[in-house]
């Protein structure tokens, strides 16, 4: 090791500091680090790109901002020349499973598989070039195996060393049946980076083991060992769970801006930092700054969270969008008057109604029982003033607005 | 079941009655009896063969007694009109160790897989009618299995089933290594009773685990399943371990007349009627007469063993070669007098010899002290007289026959 940085010019020297600045950023793991110091220095000696791979399930192709901890991390190296291998683990997909028990993991056609495909790589495309993406369908070679290649790679794997994957130990241990194929996934998303001789696999802390598998394998077929580097889990916006469609707690990179900024601005204060290293496109300077601002309480958190927001619209609908939508949530939320543009709602009931009727026929809420409550709680506002009687009789023209709670707004038209 | 038991004739039930009492017969185990004599029942009112199914490892193809045990039962099967098929593992031989650590699983090539095959078929010819058998290689279905097909078949089964074999079983708790290839011998077995719609596989009681393998696949495709008939496994000439080649206790089919019958006369006494039982073409009725004066003592034990050997050579050489085994035997070892064919030795030595100098001088013992310990045993004799006198001195003539212990003998050349 040391013999290659021995060859490198102080510049070079400086640039591999640099590069690993950035790498080493909110990273969970590098397995090891002294090994992608190494290709990185082998990759500004020879000015030759590393290979950095990213494993794909085509079966959930929405993406949100828990996938974007991986991507953002894969910007960076590409942002420094080296090139990304998205591997689409088709092959997994069009099997199913064979024990036919998981309605999760059914067979996908060749058709959905390559529909899922485009789906991400139009949202991937927000956040890396994706014209100079290498794209890899794993059905390519593993389709191509036959059953004397199958033995020749379960060979190479002791069933001791499977069973030590955290689910499979567990359920062992459990009692809890493992299927036999189940061993073959990690198998193969081992031979995946011998077919590609990748040099780096990113993933959640989940994958260490399946990642791990890819070094087994590249040792095996005598490759050279891929580092595995592995990002932290986020935590949705609930700030417990992990970020996930299924418990709604997500933020979708295709949302619109007003939801975006809304969303973000409910995130955590005990995540923000979290957000900021693994979200955002700051720099290690600019997110050191905002970090120690945020510690020191320079800024508020409030502030601060802005701040994310902000920057999480602008990285998916750019800077206009991001100005808009900080402007419209500093009215509607902070200042408390109405935004721009308010949903019109024809009236053609009576002319004069009580205030609950109203809000309910407007289907604003869905009881007079809930109607009655906001009012007491002063959730309820016409023409921007807040009533103060339930009793209160509105006589309906056009043009009224009525507000209920801090977001719900409705324009008559008579 | 009893439905179909109630299609049958009388002439039938006592049909099925008479082959289940010779399938029976000496069989450890079957999984389960119900099922096998179900089978015997439907063979018979469909006039329909049974298939029975015996799977052969390419690597071993030199037959002794201890495999004659399942070749007897597949005799039983085939003189009552059923179906015997033979199963090549070359596949398995084929790919030979992927982990590379067996040298007793080296890689066989095609062509030594078919001359295994021949020899084990010349020697089976002389047990079973091998026109009227079905041979099969498995790499016939098996090399066509793609990656897909694999993990369909290991989606039926589950780690823990494995597991619970007992070799592996013992090699997880104790720490030793499982290679994840291993599983897949077990499977294949099990697939290829699938692809022959085997009806009965019979084996060894150490291939439980992989015959019942046979039935959980058979079930899993939708086939109908087999039954599992479990033959005893023969302790060799030792009485104690396993009849194997390896262990030197063994009597080969291909041995002379001579030899096999000189072997089966040293058979433990304890083994008497196993090896009848189980090595034996004698019919229940034979068998039951022949165990029966033994235990009354109307035969004498050794007389008992002169029928077995001389049984056995019949089996394999015929008659007339039976006949002269035992009469060579009675001749050399009963009576004490000379065989026909004694081994020429030419001497160059002194023309006047002790008779202790002889005796180690031929190469008859290794030492004078051991040749000492045999004349005072009375077991040395020159032209078939007992030798009194450790010191005798003998004139060392043409054509003199010298006798040490039973067997050996020399005649001298001048």
């Amino acid at each position: 090791m040391n013999q290659i940085m021995e060859q490198l010019n102080e510049k070079q020297q400086i640039e591999v500091k640099r590069q690993m600045d950035i790498y080493k950023q909110g990273v969970q793991d590098i397995i090891p680090t002294e090994e992608l110091e190494l290709k990185v220095a082998k990759s500004i000696l020879g000015n030759s790109p590393l290979k950095i791979k990213l494993g794909l399930d085509p079966s959930a192709p929405d993406v949100h901002l828990g996938h974007t901890v991986v991507l953002n991390k894969l910007r960076q190296f590409q942002q420094n020349g080296h090139i990304i291998q998205l591997i689409i683990g088709d092959f997994t997909g069009k099997i199913g499973d064979p024990t036919g028990k998981s309605v999760a993991r059914k067979q996908l056609t060749t058709e959905e598989v390559e529909h899922n495909a485009k789906t991400y790589f139009e949202q991937f495309g927000k956040i890396i070039d994706m014209e100079k993406v290498e794209l890899h369908y794993n059905s390519k070679w593993l389709s191509k195996l036959n059953f004397e290649d199958v033995i020749n790679l379960a060979g190479k794997i002791t069933v001791a060393r499977l069973l030590e994957r955290d689910d499979f130990d567990e359920r062992i241990s459990t009692g809890k049946p493992i299927s036999l194929h189940e061993f073959f996934y990690p198998l193969m998303q081992g031979y995946d980076s011998v077919m590609l001789e990748c040099d780096i696999e990113l993933g959640g802390t989940d994958q260490h083991f399946n990642i791990l598998m890819g070094r087994h394998y590249q040792e095996k077929f005598g490759k050279e060992k891929q580092v595995a580097m592995l990002m932290p889990l986020l935590e949705g916006l609930d700030g417990v769970e992990k970020m996930s469609k299924s418990k709604k707690n997500y933020i979708g990179i295709d949302e619109t801006p007003q939801e975006m900024y809304g969303k973000s601005m409910s995130i955590p204060d005990s995540l923000m930092t979290k957000y900021f290293e693994l979200v955002t496109d700051f720099t290690p300077g600019e997110l050191q700054r905002v970090k120690g601002d945020i510690e020191s309480g320079k800024i508020h958190p409030r502030d601060a969270k802005m701040l994310l927001a902000k920057t999480i619209v602008r990285m998916y609908h750019g800077d206009q969008a991001a100005e808009a939508a900080e402007q419209h949530f500093i009215t509607v939320f902070q200042q408390g008057t109405m935004p721009d543009e308010i949903p019109v709602m024809e009236w053609s009931g009576a002319e004069e109604v009580s205030v609950i009727d109203l809000i309910v026929e407007l289907k604003m809420l869905t009881s007079k029982s809930e109607a009655r409550r906001m009012i007491a709680n002063r959730g309820v506002k016409i023409y921007g003033e807040k009533v103060e009687d339930a009793n209160l009789r509105v006589i309906v023209k056009d043009g009224l607005i009525v507000q209920v709670g801090k977001r719900k707004f409705v324009k008559i038209k008579k």
